[in-house]
Parts: structure tokens; C-alpha cells; sequence
């Protein structure tokens, strides 16, 4: 499937979770098994090279496409959650909301000095997520060779946010 | 890797999340990048003769595991979500917690009449959110033809509150 047809599976719905935001729904592209599968080469095309020891997805949708991504690549997947999920000890990182903030974690034997990782979320939007995913990375040694997100809201400039570390993108907006 | 050696990787943590219950710690067979493929495979295994037309992954989890089945099996993968996260039109349903009650959603065009699914999660323990689950393809008029989970707790009952739906699960504790 072309990348035009995958991104008109990508539905936008007005006013969610709030009035003035234009939601990117991607659950028709998952429910088409076709589109799914093209997807997950598509995005496993732009890390591969990149040559990741595992992957880092970010609750909860990331979860979606890091472990489909680290089953079709045979990689391990480390999860990232939100704060007190994880039962054992953990990397705590707080980052920015639009309004506020939030906690992500990692365990901290999950990854080590020996680790070089691409996390891996559905939807790159001011980078805030991303960015504490990348400082739990580092807290545990490992090197973040990139960020993988199904969807980058350009005009939220995540990227910037980002600076140093490199943005893999399959649909833009 | 054997079915024992997968097991193996299961970590038990006592006391999480509240005192008296040892939690099974999925993290270190995710983050074993072999243990995970072997693991999908025993997954598909359990459930590739029923001929499911999608998966329906119960959050967040069972996405893991929902996600990669998905790719793998090339079918097409809906989410069951906590309340609040759909963004478009949903089928509820409120399912029985050990203290209280809570809700999952799925949309309402995820499913048809021409659907038949495999519900996955990673554990099955007192069946309520399956159960919920259940409901919701019900609603869709979609047919169950069972839960597949990672790890089953055979001490809650789950199998027995599920009654009618076939469980396939992997590890029993």
C-alpha cells in the first residue's frame, strides 16, 4: 500500500480530547490489515540501518508499533510507562504537558551501557514525551540513536525540542 | 526457546501493586529480543486454526502482544480502550474490578457482523476486563471465538466467568 493510501486511513476528528484540536485517529489504518502491515516495513525501513539493539515504545500507543516493529526485527522491547506502572525499580522522568506535567519510567535494568536504542511512539507532537523517553534512555547508559513516530505534528516543532537527537517520521502534518 | 525457558523470564515482585499480590513482571521476556519471537509464535500457535478476521487488543499490554500477533498473522487490530480515549463513536462497557468497577470502549465501526475475533491480553486473571471485552465485540455483532493471553491466573476463576468463550493461554500459574 502507497504511503498516500496509508495516511488517507489516518482519520481526523474535530474537538478531541478538546475544542480547537484536530485529533489524528489512527485506528482505521490498524484495522486494515493490509495498511498495518505496510506500515510497520515502512517505518522499520527508515531505523534499520541505524542498526538499534532494542526498542523503546512509549505507553500506550506506542506500544502498538514498537512491538510489532521489535517482533518483525528481532529486537528486545523495553517498555516506557507512565509513572507506577512498572513494579519494579525504575528511572523516573518528568516532563511537559501543554498544560503541566507528566512522569514516564523505565526499569533500570532494562537497558545498559552496552544498549544503543530508537524509542518509538504514534504521534511526535511538542516532543515532550519523547524528550523524557530519551532522558530515561540516558539515565540507564544507553545511547538514543533516534526517535521513530508514526505521525509528526510539524507545526508543534518537536523537533526542535529534540535538537540533538534525529526524528524518523512517516506522516506529516 | 522452550516454553520453560519463556517462563523463566517471567519475574515475580512481590507485594505490587498493593500488599499480598506477586505480580508477574512481563519486562524481561519483552526485552529478550529471542524470547519475544518465540513467544509470538506460541501465540499465533494457539489460535491461527481459528481463522479470526481481526484482533481486538485490550489496553495497554494486550497491545503488546495484540500489536506483534497482528503484523504476524496479517490481520487487521482493534483496540479496546480505557474510557475517554476513543475519539470517535464507542460501544462501553463496565466490567467488575476487585474493588469497584471500571470501563473499556471500543469504537463502533471497528467491528461487523462479518467479524469474527481472537480478544487478547497479556494476563487473564479474574476475566472481568475480558469479559468486558467480550461484550463489546458482542455489541459490534462481531463473533468471539476466544481470549488469548500470556499468562493465566488459575486461581481466580477467569476460564469459569468466561464460560462460553474459549480461553488459549500460554503460561498457567
Amino acid at each position: 500500500m502507497t504511503e498516500e493510501k496509508l495516511k488517507a486511513l489516518i482519520r481526523e476528528i474535530a474537538d478531541f480530547p478538546k475544542k480547537g484540536i484536530l485529533f489524528k485517529d489512527i485506528t482505521p489504518l490498524l484495522e486494515n490489515g493490509a495498511a498495518f502491515q505496510s506500515c510497520i516495513v515502512l517505518l522499520a525501513d527508515r531505523i534499520k540501518a541505524l542498526k538499534p539493539t532494542k526498542l523503546v515504545g512509549i505507553e500506550s500507543r506506542g506500544f502498538i508499533f514498537a512491538a510489532a516493529l521489535s517482533h518483525y526485527l528481532k529486537l528486545g522491547l523495553v517498555l516506557a510507562r507512565k509513572t507506577g506502572k512498572l513494579p519494579s525499580k525504575t528511572f523516573k522522568q518528568t516532563y511537559q504537558l501543554e498544560y503541566g506535567t507528566d512522569e514516564i519510567e523505565i526499569h533500570v535494568d532494562s537497558l545498559s551501557k552496552k544498549d544503543s536504542v530508537v524509542i518509538i511512539d504514534d504521534v511526535l507532537a511538542t516532543g515532550g514525551t519523547a524528550l523524557g523517553a530519551v532522558s530515561l534512555c540516558n539515565q540507564s547508559g544507553a545511547k538514543v540513536l533516534g526517535i521513530l513516530s508514526l505521525i509528526e505534528l510539524e507545526f508543534l516543532n518537536g523537533r526542535k525540542v529534540l535538537a540533538s537527537v534525529p526524528v524518523y517520521s512517516l506522516f506529516k502534518y
